[in-house]
């Protein structure tokens, strides 16, 4: 696996399941894979060479993080190691601008866009206010996407190869998680409809069901499938997607791996999104991706303000109520907005879920 | 954690959500617990000065198997490390003597006994067969537990400490699992009821809730929360219990750990045994023990006739049925009836799950 954070410790804690060995590449030696991987490599995930090392005498390749060495992915390809998602799946998704293109090729919904090679020439454009601005490269968690509201945002830009995307007025923020294996097979999630926290830019809550018709429900899974079997991706794979007023539905974007949106999947389905992936690229057959129950997901992000050894506040009040799991990632540092975990609140009552949803959510800070 | 088997492997699965390091003690340098514990340390769990060195820097040292040096633990124990369960606990619970005079002393009920030093002492009682004769220490696993039958049976008896016990004919075999903090608060969870394999003598098949009267579920849970109240004890216990033709109960034996009765709550309940162990242990408020979904659990044995690599027959077949989940334990090596994993096949219909746990059994076969 390359990458050692919260997704590839997640997916160990279930692999342990199948007794399948995971090793892991990450270039903090501190990573919350550090002591649970059969074996843990500090290195960069970007260099070519310590990528195909790494991965040269591994029987399945796989990723918890889109950023890596795509050359070095293809060269173990060649080298005919398996290697899922495949090279050419995360060289789209690193680029969004590939991304885009590959949504427009295969006549899937997205906002219109537009790209540009650097500041100069976005600047040039004229483009009319307000718009979206998207790193093609780089962008992570939210980092990297902006709105320009005025000529006064250029200013602060970097000189980096952009995504103008028209603003969607969307209602709704979904999510759809599909997996693929080998064999072609493919199984989708019920969707996830997520709420975003607006300081943080991340996605701050999330819950499954989502409040949606079963029309819109059909539709957003037919093209999460058609998403994954275009991409002939093997693996999991998550599809953001934005629903407007008019029930419309655009993707937003897509990430080939296990996914914050998908975390509650570990309580609330028959087959977590870990599993799922795992069953995907040993070409095992698919689980059942049915919700046992309906769920609410909070990040718990690093309190601002706060910098150095966390500690958790009011955990224990968190904890002693029934259907609330805690999942701390082993970060040993906090920061502002940093993911140390997540909490999955689950029960038979979704509406009773999102009530103690906000109050685990005020309840529980991380400090330092 | 003193032991680094099957039974910590699932410990460490669910202590990582909370973040908490653990380290192992084991045997055997290939233990399950091998790559997955903060540290592993190979080495005697009977052994005075490894016992005591491995515990001294440890915050709170517990075990996953009852046959480790007590002394040791009240060496730590008096150093100020917190030990649970208690060094005094364990020393009842390894002497299935002391365990009956507790039962006794404390009016829980339990099959009548007798003691006896060893074979000779036991010879000259003459005793009229049928009876059970089980050794006072060592025992684990149904080993060192037999029915006699007859004088033909002293023949291959060892010289050693017995427990002789009148014959119970039992309805059925049960089991409650409780568990208590520090500050006392204890919880109980939903009895299981325990299907025997006579040719293994170990439990091949258990499902919750068990089929019983409302009055016996209650007189179970109440026995079960007395015993581990009457001992004190800090951590979760496993009472086994037997249910005669009248509805009596007995207690047939403790251990205070998590126990193979108790799988099934990893997705069968909101909180599973591994981690509730975990809370009660630390003296965090104890976790719900209700039943989400009942749930029928199978221990994967190795297949008679057959010692090496372990290789798994018709895998595939049964993780493609919904609501089945497989445990497997990172043995590398089976032998005739070693626990290699466990499945836990769960749902709304009982019923149903029985039929599929017989269909599984059947089908998922470990071979070398």
């Amino acid at each position: 696996m390359l990458g050692g954070g919260q997704l590839g410790r997640m997916f160990i804690q279930e692999a342990l399941n199948y007794d399948v060995h995971v090793h892991c590449l990450d270039p903090d030696a501190d990573a919350p894979c550090r002591y649970l991987a059969t074996s843990f490599q500090h290195g960069s995930l970007k260099d070519y060479d310590t990528v195909v090392q790494f991965g040269s005498n591994k029987d399945v390749v796989t990723v918890e993080i889109e950023h890596v060495n795509v050359e070095a992915l293809h060269e173990l390809e060649n080298r005919g190691i398996k290697v899922f998602p495949q090279p050419g799946v995360l060289a789209i998704v690193q680029d969004k601008g590939l991304q885009k293109e590959f949504y427009l090729k295969n006549n899937l919904p997205t906002a219109e866009f537009m790209l540009v090679n650097g500041k100069e020439e976005l600047i040039s454009k004229n483009i009319p206010f307000p718009y979206v601005l998207k790193w093609r490269k780089g962008g992570y968690d939210g980092k990297g996407v902006q709105i320009m509201k005025s000529a006064a945002d250029f200013d602060q830009l970097i000189d980096t190869p952009y995504v103008i995307e028209q603003m969607v007025p969307f209602t709704k923020e979904l999510s759809v998680i599909v997996a693929r294996n080998e064999a072609g097979e493919s199984v989708v999630y019920p969707t996830v409809e997520c709420e975003f926290s607006p300081v943080a830019n991340l996605v701050e809550f999330l819950f499954s069901p989502a409040e949606i018709s079963e029309e819109v429900e059909k539709k957003a899974r037919e093209i999460a499938l058609k998403v994954i079997d275009s991409l002939q991706m093997v693996g999991i794979l998550a599809v953001e997607l934005f629903l407007t007023a008019d029930d419309e539905i655009l993707i937003n974007e897509i990430a080939p791996r296990p996914h914050n949106s998908g975390h509650h999947t570990i309580e609330c389905c028959y087959t977590s999104q870990f599993e799922q992936h795992l069953r995907s690229i040993v070409n095992a057959p698919l689980g059942s991706t049915k919700l046992i129950t309906p769920g609410v997901m909070i990040n718990l992000l690093g309190e601002p303000g706060y910098e150095g050894i966390a500690k958790y506040e009011n955990l224990e009040q968190v904890i002693s109520r029934e259907g609330v799991s805690v999942h701390l990632y082993g970060k040993q540092t906090t920061k502002p907005f940093r993911k140390m975990g997540h909490v999955t609140i689950y029960g038979p009552d979704l509406n009773e879920l999102k009530t103690t949803g906000r109050i685990v959510a005020k309840e529980l800070k991380i400090k330092a």
